[in-house]
């Protein structure tokens, strides 16, 4: 009921759009018809397991072949390109690492727009750098496509369990198609705005997170040498105006939380790399808008320290073990 | 009944120390003789006030005497020095601006010290380098006297209310005795550890305040430039990783909350100078003790940026204001 | 003859590369042909007039006419676009004042690679991101030309007077050529490596600069503070380790010295949004290659609150009155 | 002459002073009697060395007493304590680590206040806080002695050599005595100002110097990602205005410089601990002051991680080496 409504409000607003409405009319009215999914890597694959588990046809391709498997014998059907996908498809989804990949499976030679249908749904849920969105959207447009960036929040835990919060930029007459199959692989799915300010409030998000968290270690590392027990420590940082996520969900001191990666020598969780990644973004978006952020500019310095020094490769929160004194420590280079 | 009992268990405990125990037991057993008071300032003068409610007779005095007319008007007695005080009282509460009052209150020549019973409680609730709590307790000790330190979070608001949250240092054993009188000003008595530990709980919550606000700032602020909506933005980050104290219940953003100091020009709240000098008892802890704190660090360079600019007397989150653009100003200077 | 040689030596090169010999000889054996110059700004102009006066015939564009007027009234050949010039000029020097108008001068639907002759010189002395350049020299390599990056180091005098230095990145088998032209304007040529290198090392001095800048002010605010005469201060910095250019050269403390801004009430020299600009170029091509700055950020985050605070048009020495304690002064917004 | 006359200006200035005439005069005369140097470690080691050399009876101590071992051997009379050396020597010299120890020397139980004789002059060269000199110069005064700080600027190769620069802070009219014994050791006696000035200028130097080290060290390294040959990276810094003493005479980058420590494995040169120690000294005069040092607080911070990370015992210049990427490296706890 819902898409059919969206279907006949979207008429009159593309009627204007000059877009073949016909086409829009049979995505949207046709739910259960196959959907495109690009990219099955750690985060793709549980996000597209997903889709099969709520009954959608799933039509997917990756540059390594192998990482098709697992979905192939799923019941997915893998094609060589996401040129191919798109001439089959006309709701698709992408989850890519970066930029350059999704530049590249929108608008390489054998990318998404080189055959991509009139009023399909192009919903991408890679973080990338916003002015990137909007111009893949632009480039959709010109085809007779649309195109949302979708980003999430959460990580393979939350993917594959479907609690994903997704932070959902375009359109907003589009925003319920999107959200149809976006509610199938996560928990949330939140209208931000026209086109990149889902990646905007996600990479707003990460900022926020990462600063919490460097604060968080450095906090809980002088409360210690200072002698206070850090289990109480913490307890009285999230009775207090100190709270934050960091302090109180993802605490990065070995031994105040169970279930978190600093109880696993930082094993898992949200990579040092990836944060410096998404770090970087945030300072384009500022230096392009000429915004200060001088917590936000710091933070990625030291994530990119990190980084230098060999903790690539550890969840985020081993800052605190970057910051803490060891005496024996002689540098290897 | 529990004071009898610490009454006692202190008993075998004092033995060991030497101490006058028929003034400790007399001060424990008599729990509603008079208290003194040193320091009627705006976060002193209802706390006072809340002992008295709770029928506890004071005993005060202020380096300036008009601090004192409203508590007298009350009921209060007001003597000349921290010493008289000392000479009438045996359980006394000081909350003063800074170290060097707190050295003068009790060490000066018309200091506690001077005077103080054998077995007095002498707690001190002001907010300052815990190796002067840990000096103080040393002199205290010497007189036979007990010294606690006890700093509070929560504002004046928060004081006018009994609602404080106290962080309390010092010898276990009196922890009970302390309790019993801070119950009446506080919501919240906690525990942390020996002499110094209050002081460096409350340091250590407030340096994470304080990166979380500047942080929420420029994370909101890069957000609006980007095109988010500021409650909207708000609302994400509250429900995603970004969530911290002064993201979701001390927006600095105006019109995204009521009842915060940004929504009322940055009037009242916690000033700028105020975090700006728990910042610098951050830093000096931080270096005595060799611990890295970079986030901790520049936020006390912003703040201190943020005095010299005019801001010393505005809540400390109107560093959004600080950070954000405005084309139209020209330094003044 | 060094010109004559540099033709015979370019023979055997371009032999290899496909390019139409004919015409690189004809560029560079008559020398005093004419020279295109696109960008008649503060600095572009007296670029240009340098170049009249060493005898080349000017051929000269601009977006803004009146820019032209000057140039035109000592000789030189106003066109209308950056394509026109190339039609006439097989040495073109260009000087922007960022990124995109780089991108359009060069690649834009009237801009100079529309009409650019095979074999011609193209030197870009805008400050931009290397990664610019490059593009630049790809897109000339296409048509045949050459681009070569040679941003200058020295604002307006130095400009004026052709005591600029300017930093060459580029193929070094045209540097000669290059070198020919800058030598009229410039004191120093330096040959920096292949295309891009140029600006990488323009952008590293700047940042250096603005750490040194920065660095300077603080610290001698700092000696001021703990009682130190501000001059006696930069005699002993400049007799010692902490000597750099921004204390023995461009002091940022009025009286401290002669002839420079902060004699001058901070104004003319270099301002603070150029070098917010630089910074940001610093931060783009630190972040892709992933390298760690962490003092330049900061210094990137401190000239952009400057910009955000009024300081944007006064020189970026105007940072010690920004850290400057002014207990007088009140936000206005 | 010149200390003839500076006793008899002394005369009158002393005669206001209420201080014993005939020890001062006494004391100023007779200008190679014996001098007392306490403190016989890796810099006072050398310095006393060359007062020898220049013909003063020295009188030492150290509480390691192999320390004066060499200098006893070399002619020195060796005591058991800083008190007896003042009981011996009108002219005292201190060469300390850290403030506790200076105060131990000069006000402790064995302390040259003990028995230091009137109009006695003690010079400390060692590196502190500036306010431990000025308590230090009210202690001594009460004694009827004279205290001047003269820290130095310059290693263990120039305290060898007799180059040291010394900062000097005190009584102006006492500047000349003090220089007759510093020209002995140092090539620079610069007169600073009032009691604790040459702390301050010491300090601000090495605070810029850091902030040098780090900005050329990330400079350097941004320049060589970006394709720069490191060579020709400094030599354009240094005709340009990145130009510092860290980019000129001591290159944190391997291979550029020779006879510098980055050529050396960082070996040898000026620790980083004590570059942290210098940086938490100069941030503590901030804090003090309220000045903010937003460069020099992150330096601080820099140099305070290195030390966690393993760097303490490295040549401050070894951030180079802290900066950049060493994709092989594994943290090791």
């Amino acid at each position: 009921m819902a898409a059919l409504f969206r279907g006949s409000r979207n008429l009159l607003k593309r009627w204007n759009k000059h877009v073949d409405l016909a086409l829009v009319s049979s995505r949207s009215m046709a739910s259960k018809t196959q959907v495109g999914f690009v990219g099955l890597g750690n985060m793709g694959n549980p996000m597209a397991k997903n889709l099969l588990k709520h009954g959608y046809p799933v039509i997917a391709t990756d540059v390594f072949p192998e990482s098709c498997k697992e979905l192939q014998e799923l019941g997915a059907q893998i094609l060589d390109s996401p040129a191919e996908v798109a001439d089959k498809a006309d709701r698709i989804i992408t989850m890519l690492p970066s930029s350059p990949n999704v530049i590249d499976v929108y608008t390489g030679p054998n990318g998404i727009l080189k055959k991509v249908k009139k009023g399909s749904l192009l919903i991408d849920s890679s973080t990338i750098d916003p002015s990137v969105s909007k111009e893949m959207a632009a480039a959709a447009e010109k085809m007779g496509a649309v195109f949302m960036d979708a980003p999430v929040s959460g990580g393979v835990g939350a993917a594959s369990s479907a609690k994903l919060t997704f932070m959902v930029g375009g359109a907003e007459e589009e925003f319920n198609a999107a959200k149809e199959l976006l509610s199938c692989m996560g928990a949330n799915v939140v209208y931000c705005g026209q086109v990149g300010t889902g990646q905007s409030a996600k990479i707003c998000n990460n900022m926020l997170l990462a600063i919490g968290m460097i604060g968080t270690a450095e906090t809980m590392n002088l409360g210690i040498r200072l002698g206070l027990d850090p289990k109480l420590l913490a307890k009285i940082l999230n009775m207090s105006s100190g709270r934050c996520w960091s302090s109180d969900t993802y605490n990065p001191v070995p031994g105040v939380m169970e279930g978190v990666p600093s109880g696993n020598n930082y094993q898992g969780g949200f990579g040092t790399t990836l944060m410096a990644k998404d770090l970087g973004l945030a300072q384009n978006t500022a230096t392009n808008t000429k915004t200060p952020i001088p917590l936000g500019a710091l933070a990625h310095q030291i994530y990119r320290m990190m980084c230098a020094r060999g903790y690539a490769g550890k969840d985020f929160s081993s800052v605190f073990q970057f910051l803490r004194e060891d005496e024996g420590q002689s540098p290897t280079n």
